[in-house]
């Protein structure tokens, strides 16, 4: 009944870490990236998708590696003309990643929906592997937070995730359908790795979406999450931040808490190994290893055991994984 | 009657660089220019204004003299961007550049009117002469030539003014009206001059805008144009062959035809001395000069000639010519 895709939910930075690994070990042809589209976001006129560039970025190697986002190499000319014009500058969006926006904007202003243009990108930036925006249609993450509901760049980027973050909504999601391709990729699965995201602003809006996580637990499938927190932190991120205000715990088992009932595996990091029965206890099975992509090797390590766990066995013609190195 | 002020109807490189010659003999507070919007399209999304910014650039000297359009200096990171995905990029519009022109689109998507856009994008440059848009409406200018017809851009940049022009219409003339402070302008002004422009695609889409060619006709001051034709020939740009293919002829005479029974004087250059006579006989008088402008010593000196023949006497405190020396 297994297919033979491997489909990894994807957040941004931390996702598209995780995914150079996979690439590396598996061929980039059999994997579906379903991206998050909550953070999406008009930013001066164009269609700002934050998760979706860094990935595609990451992947094609021309990531700005300090920043985890954006261009490597880019400049600032259009952000800074704007500001000395009187405008806004707070979203420091690189010319060549404004280039990419703006590509993307007046492709959807012809009436092509985005996941046309998100695999136009791919392609373009030399990419096999499939990344998928999980919707086409308008879904918003919107924080609630002491200071009213924001936006979720305002949150994230203007006001620096420092309000404490009361819920999280995604406006548009009852309406959203999967994009094309999507739940057909889920049903071709051979596995499904979540990729370690912040679970309440990454995962939570792909899942969101109308029939995604019932496809997935449909799928019959090995699906295995990587915990995104680490020793009781975020490595990157307001996760931790959120587990703490939204009443959870930052930990292994906070993790595991989150994704109970739609994983059978949660891979935790080494310095969590004591939280392993406690992961356990919430019937999901724990595997430990080091989580912690400091390069290729590690990258390419974590995504073995995912894999594996997975009951994937890893290949080693991954093909995207150099232009890391 | 007539006030103090002096009103300049503005194509765009010649125009400019005429303007750099009257704020260098006149105080540029008085001076409003009346910037041709004919040429204004949506590229790449944004609203691109060629002559306010030619003006705009060249006047705030930071002017890429070299194309005499465009920023000095700028960088083309967007276009290469988008063309690097698959898009168009034959109109190579900077970085820098493409700020201003984003800028002006968000404030005109909030609603905000062209001549107030155009006023603070020109204050951000430090200018102090008024540069209006004649029209906050939409006005196109459109090209008829034996491929069909053409948007001004097409014509002009994409198809590098190749095509012959059989005639030439301006797209919502007829339901454009004045931008705010146009008609008062040309009510207090003292002299009305208009630069060195092509009459047909830069200053007869200024006068197709309801009212204002009766205004300037009812202002009861001088009107005195500057040929842009020298020798049968335009300094810049498709003028000559306009000339020829409209049924009209390329020469000091030809130009006065176009404003006969508007202009009282028409500044020609010394090589057209000859056809002195042929203008007379249009009821207009000419004014020989060198109107040549090499550099900032014959832009002035053209300036005072014009301004004199307009019965303005020149000062010697403009201060917007240094940027130019």
């Amino acid at each position: 009944m297994a297919g033979d895709r491997i489909i990894v939910l994807a957040g941004g930075v931390g996702a598209a870490r995780f995914l150079q690994g996979v690439l590396a070990v598996t061929p980039p042809a059999d994997v579906t990236v379903l991206s998050n589209v909550g953070d999406d976001e008009t930013i001066y006129g164009v269609h700002v998708s934050p998760d979706i560039d860094i990935v595609t970025y990451t992947l094609a190697g021309v990531v700005d590696e300090d920043r985890g986002f954006g261009l490597a190499g880019d400049t600032f000319r259009v952000v800074e003309g704007l500001t000395h014009l009187g405008g806004e500058g707070w979203f420091r969006l690189g010319d060549r990643d404004f280039a990419t926006c703006l590509f993307r904007t007046l492709a959807l202003r012809e009436g092509r929906p985005l996941s046309a243009v998100t695999a136009e990108v791919a392609r373009a930036f030399g990419l096999a592997v499939q990344i998928v925006p999980v919707t086409d249609d308008r879904l918003a993450t919107v924080v609630a937070t002491p200071a009213g509901r924001l936006a979720f760049q305002e949150y994230f980027v203007r006001r620096r995730t420092e309000d404490e973050v009361l819920g999280v909504e995604f406006d548009g999601a009852e309406q959203a359908v999967p994009a094309p391709g999507v739940l057909q990729a889920i049903a071709a699965a051979r596995a499904i790795l979540i990729a370690p995201s912040n679970p309440f602003v990454s995962i939570a809006p792909i899942l969101a979406v109308r029939g995604v996580r019932e496809a997935i637990m449909a799928a019959g499938v090995p699906v295995v999450a990587v915990s995104p927190i680490v020793g009781g932190e975020a490595l990157k991120g307001p996760a931790a931040k959120m587990f703490r205000s939204l009443g959870g715990d930052p930990s292994a088992a906070g993790v595991a808490s989150q994704y109970r009932g739609l994983i059978e595996t949660l891979v935790i990091d080494q310095v969590d190994a004591a939280q392993a029965a406690a992961v356990q206890a919430l019937g999901i099975r724990p595997v430990v290893t080091d989580t912690i992509m400091r390069g290729p090797r590690q990258k390419a390590a974590l995504a073995r055991v995912v894999l594996e766990a997975a009951g994937v066995s890893a290949v080693a013609s991954g093909s995207e994984v150099e232009a890391d190195a």
